[in-house]
């Protein structure tokens, strides 16, 4: 099948130019020396021995910062007197070489004055707690309420009380952070060539650390070798440290990180420890719930605020209750800083919720798909946090996903394997989804987007767009919208790489926002665009109720009445009018409190369903996922292939949370550095076919109907596979991940 | 005095990167073979010795097109088989250095059939003419009709008929052609960067050639050493160059010209000749004038319509003429070709009608400024095309004049100067000056602009815009547009370079369309801004009766009323709005009748005043400027020393074309190829002081008042210097240049 993505030739090819492959005349290299302590001061940094290494040129402090190092409990770009975890940049090595800058970093001696360190969060908010940051140790608290909690625990015939425990994993995109900066002394003007989520973020940090308006930083997006919500402070980090070097020596700069240095400073997904407790009848309805959510953000504060409200709100999972009280809290600490990973905080809830929902239909021995059902969201219903969902599709996802399971032949079957195995187990597991489209009410920052078109003379069209490209198609995507709204060919239409140069900020290409906001931009753009051209088709065709569609415009009701639409560009053209249109796309304003935790969280919802077909090797632990049904409303397929790529690879990177992946850190130190021992799903782990589902239930809201899917294809993954665990061998797993040791010993046997 | 120009630190350090100092990895050179014949059919192209010499990589020609050479009558990127003036390339060497290209290039053995060259324009539409295109040797023909010529004739007491010549001179730009192209085998885009005007014209040839979408050509302006009207279809020959090497070896191609290819090959300002007659009274009032003008196209096209158009329209001078008749010829020959040079015809004209003015005074014994005073358009007046001039201030710019020169105080200072001096002698002339903005009516293309700011969070600003910057300061126009508009300071407003990926085609450069077109669009998007900002303003200030000044905005009646602009920015971040705003600038419709010649020409008109004094060495024919007061009603200084910078050069330029300056051609063949042959002046040649005075009359269509003052500032600089030379010693001169010979020997003498 032919594919429309642009990058695929130079990509499978290998010639695609990442950032690491840019070499610029006279470029210098720049390595990072980090702190060796979870917490201290720097009493000294001795760099004598260093810069008489060969091809060393320089080495900065934060003493060389002519901006800031950072804003208050940001990661600063080099730390003035306090580290506060492993990995904290100390000192800058500039050389010829980025060998000779890695071997004099090695060099440079700091003495520190070793202080105590907050490493379990558990103890972040106790009152003789150390102080990460003088301005305390609490960085967000985010409640969810409705009803009278006590009461329906009251009226509640079952009480269940459940913790679960999510851990610490990591982006591990096949590219690590990579900056190259090059600042021009005669202008003043700096430019980064980096791969990154939001480019705007960068240019801010950048311009903070140079202290200059942010017009004298301009960011060029790279070819990047994924982001999935990292690539974003990290690379804000690298890409200041870069600009540093290039101000002071007047020469480019590149900043790459190994593996080892990309683990040990980069963000993880926030590990968090929930305790839910649940009251419900013997029909299974939910009649109150309590859950308290504690995340651990480590160092800094990175995007902490919006996760922990989006667990806040969608802790309960897609259900109806009565009576809740959630509260999620936020602590820093001095381990490794948190960040979004591909969900927001909605793996970590999902993970939960779904599992939660397994253990009251096993208490209640009832079919867990029936429990569902028989609490799910449907239209018109009230949220836990008082939102009326309207165009609630969990239904249509939930039968869409039983077709294709085909659940009692399944069963059959897997019953039968089961009766004629002792060693090997299979089951079946399930999980629903909803998940609030962007950064809702309890965002922070930029929640909008700009998008240009310029149609051409000779029909081909230009896109600009400030929503960054991170490999997840989002250049196709816009493609793809220009193309059904004018009836251009795919091939003439181009898209720029964002430059911060000229649109404004919209935002980072996370929280499965980019279709929404940047195609909704582009969107908007391109019916301005269709709505002048239809004035030149009525001239000509008598009627402005006309379809745009290979390249010619046709009367609705007589096809036979067309005109090639070069015909009214060239009209629009002759008449000294352009085709150069900017659209402007913003959320709605939210009726939220954010007080009471009442209102329309979010802008709007996506639902999916997904079961997983499983084998557990009781013996071993191995744990084979050997089929997954993934569901989801797209409200609209730009690109089906690649909406079943985001879903595809979105499992892929649930099996890996579900089963292997957890970075260990001890003492604020992480011991599996390398992905020898940080272990994520190869080829091999993945099921040979995800049956990847689009369900197409238009949105009213984004670009021709479409909705995000890029969070929500991984976010309920885990908990079917966890779910499908316990169905095939009894093991109900609450820690994360699932992995050898856990199945053969059981639940918190392996932690150390 | 702090100079606004954000380019001048890196230029005059010579740190600014020039399209030649980009060097790209594994970037080879590429060489054209020109044609050594003015007219012929290739017969045959030998290129094996070429291709053995060390480092060739390929030698291309016509056959290697993947595209077209060329649109009817344009120049061919490489010739298929017919040449038509010396410097029309054959085939182009692609080699690892520009040396090796060089070396190569001369053994590249074409054989030619020699055909009959058509050399004298005046012949050219013979019945028997040899047809240089084969649609015919007519370019175009243009009209300007009023009243009964005969009739006005018939009335006059006096008819004078005069012959006026002008030479073939060229641009001179300090920097060359060169052009460095990069395709991308991947995703097909072909990347250009280039000095030009217009950058749309380069990828719409360049995609032309490699026979792709316009888009997936995108042009990079480079910094530029001048255009001056050149720049353009040179640059697309060196670009579509550039591009078909890149295209064919998948490696990065740059063409460069050496100074004589440069001459050889590049366009020229048309050669004219005029007869003029004209019918006057003894009050000095013109009665009629009839005018024929001729200009040899040379070989190709290029801008040759709208330069003949706008002689046409402009060829009686800023004056009333009841009666005339006007007719403007182009015809192709087989000399090096033309194009726009500062002045788009003007300057030829300009010459002629204000050399008649001084005619006539002499004729009548009339004081020359009293003469046009007479018969210049006033407010309301008819032009000689039945425009009704609104906003003439030809008088204020002649008072203005008056009152620097301090006429009779100067006359008799000039008078006993020569009393006192046998040998040399001083005069004193004058020249008034009228130009319709833009392309007017007779335009050809886009005569249109778009404009993009974009105000970021920090309160700075960035610019996008689709007229190049030729080195005029267009850059520093629109960042003044914007600093008085919004009141941000200039040092946070940024303007990017033209990149075709973004807008769409605004047109070159040319024309003194740059401010009012560019300005005009970046002015809408501003006001937009604002209007918005105002919005905000309202909200605290209680009015929007305000005025954006130093970064704060306050009300208009109240000053103490005021408020930060930061912070209504921050209301509008705040608010989810976004301060990036698209602005369009098209001309109006004209009301002109093409097969009349009657209409309103041009969109707006502007006006000049000048006087130069002269010292004439009646031995050697050396002529000194000795003082120049130049006046131009710019409409509002948006930066005051760039005005006055635009006036000095255009002074420069026109001492140039009155003395020394003309392309020394005999059968098709260039013999000045140099600049120690051919002359342009030194800063020994100009005055020490040129008195720039800018007259600030608002205009109603510019922005924030401004008008056009590029070509303005060059086109009555020659007359009033010949005017000055026959005030002197009583040689008229009558073609141009002035230069020794012709002072010494008198009119026609110096012609071979």
């Amino acid at each position: 099948m032919a594919n429309n993505r642009k990058d695929v030739l130079a990509k499978v090819t290998g010639k695609a130019l990442y950032a690491n492959d840019i070499r610029l005349p006279g470029m210098v290299y720049a390595k990072v020396v980090r702190s060796t302590i979870p917490s201290g001061r720097i009493v000294s940094i001795d760099t004598s021995e260093a810069e008489a290494m060969p091809g060393v040129l320089r080495v900065f402090t934060a003493a060389d910062v002519p901006g800031i190092t950072n804003q208050p409990t940001d990661r600063p770009v080099l730390c003035w007197d306090r580290v506060r975890y492993i990995g904290d940049g100390v000192a800058l090595v500039a050389a010829e070489t980025n060998q000779q800058a890695a071997e004099a970093a090695k060099r440079v001696k700091v003495t520190y004055e070793e202080l105590p360190a907050l490493l379990d969060p558990e103890h972040a908010l106790d009152e003789d707690a150390v102080l990460v940051h003088d301005s305390g140790n609490m960085i967000c608290r985010w409640k969810t309420q409705r009803g009278d909690v006590e009461a329906g625990f009251a009226q509640s015939k079952y009480i269940m009380e459940r913790d679960y425990v999510t851990p610490r994993v990591q982006h591990v995109c096949i590219e690590t952070e990579v900056a190259v900066a090059n600042y021009d002394p005669f202008t003043g003007e700096t430019i980064v060539q980096c791969p990154v989520n939001s480019p705007f973020v960068i240019r801010k940090v950048v311009s903070e650390t140079l202290g200059c308006p942010q017009t004298d930083v301009r960011v060029q997006l790279a070819t990047i070798g994924a982001s999935f919500g990292g690539k974003n402070y990290d690379i804000a980090m690298a890409s200041s440290r870069a600009a540093l070097v290039s101000y002071h020596l007047h020469r480019p700069c590149k900043v790459v990180l190994t593996r080892e240095e990309s683990i040990m400073e980069g963000t993880k997904r926030h590990p968090i420890h929930a305790h839910y407790k649940v009251g419900f009848d013997d029909e299974g309805r939910l009649l109150a719930m309590q859950v308290r959510i504690l995340l651990d953000g480590g160092a800094y504060k990175s995007k902490t605020f919006p996760v922990t409200t989006r667990m806040a709100i969608e802790a309960a999972g897609p259900y109806r209750v009565e009576n809740i009280d959630t509260i999620s809290t936020s602590v820093f600490t001095n381990n490794v800083y948190s960040d979004a990973l591909r969900g927001f905080g909605s793996p970590q809830v999902d993970f939960c919720s779904e599992s939660l929902m397994d253990e009251i239909a096993a208490h209640l021995g009832m079919d867990p798909l029936e429990l569902r059902k028989r609490n799910m969201l449907r239209e018109g219903d009230q949220s836990v946090f008082g939102q009326t969902m309207k165009n609630v599709t969990l239904e249509d996802c939930v039968s869409a996903m039983e077709e294709v399971v085909q659940i009692e032949d399944r069963r059959a079957r897997i019953a039968a394997y089961n009766a004629a195995h002792t060693h090997t187990k299979k089951g079946l597991g399930f999980a629903l989804l909803h998940r609030g489209e962007s950064f809702g009410a309890a965002g922070q920052g930029i929640d909008t987007a700009s998008g240009m078109i310029a149609v051409q003379p000779d029909g081909s069209v230009t896109i600009a767009s400030s929503i960054a490209e991170v490999g997840q198609g989002g250049t196709t995507m816009v493609v793809n919208v220009v193309h059904e709204t004018l009836g251009i060919p795919r091939e003439k239409i181009k898209v720029n790489r964002v430059d911060t140069g000229y649109l404004t900020d919209a935002g980072p290409t996370v929280a499965t926002r980019g279709t929404v906001f940047s195609g909704g931009a582009v969107w908007k753009a391109a019916l301005s665009v269709r709505e002048k051209l239809a004035g030149y088709a009525e001239k000509r065709l008598g009627t402005r109720d006309v379809t745009f569609a290979n390249n010619e415009v046709y009367e609705n009701s007589n096809w036979k009445n067309r005109v090639p639409l070069q015909t009214l560009i060239d009209d629009a053209f002759n008449n000294s009018d352009h085709l150069n249109s900017l659209g402007y796309f913003a959320a709605p304003p939210f009726n939220y409190d954010r007080n009471t935790g009442v209102g329309d969280a979010y802008l709007s919802w996506v639902y999916g369903a997904a079961a997983a077909e499983v084998t557990v090797d009781l013996c071993t632990g191995a744990v084979s996922v050997d089929d997954y049904i993934a569901v989801h409303d797209v409200g609209h397929a730009l690109d089906i292939e690649e909406v079943k790529g985001q879903i595809r690879g979105g499992v892929a990177m649930g099996i890996g949370y579900a089963l292997t992946e957890e970075v260990d850190l001890s003492q604020g130190r992480i011991r599996n550095l390398n992905l020898e021992s940080y272990i994520v799903p190869t080829a091999l782990d993945v099921p040979d076919q995800i049956q990847a589902i689009a369900l197409e239930i238009p949105s009213a809201i984004g670009p021709l109907g479409a909705k995000g899917l890029g969070e929500p294809a991984t976010c309920n993954v885990a908990p079917a596979i966890i779910n499908a665990i316990d169905n095939a061998c009894g093991k109900r797993v609450r820690d994360l991940p699932a992995d050898l040791e856990h199945i053969v010993l059981g639940h918190g046997m392996k932690k150390s």
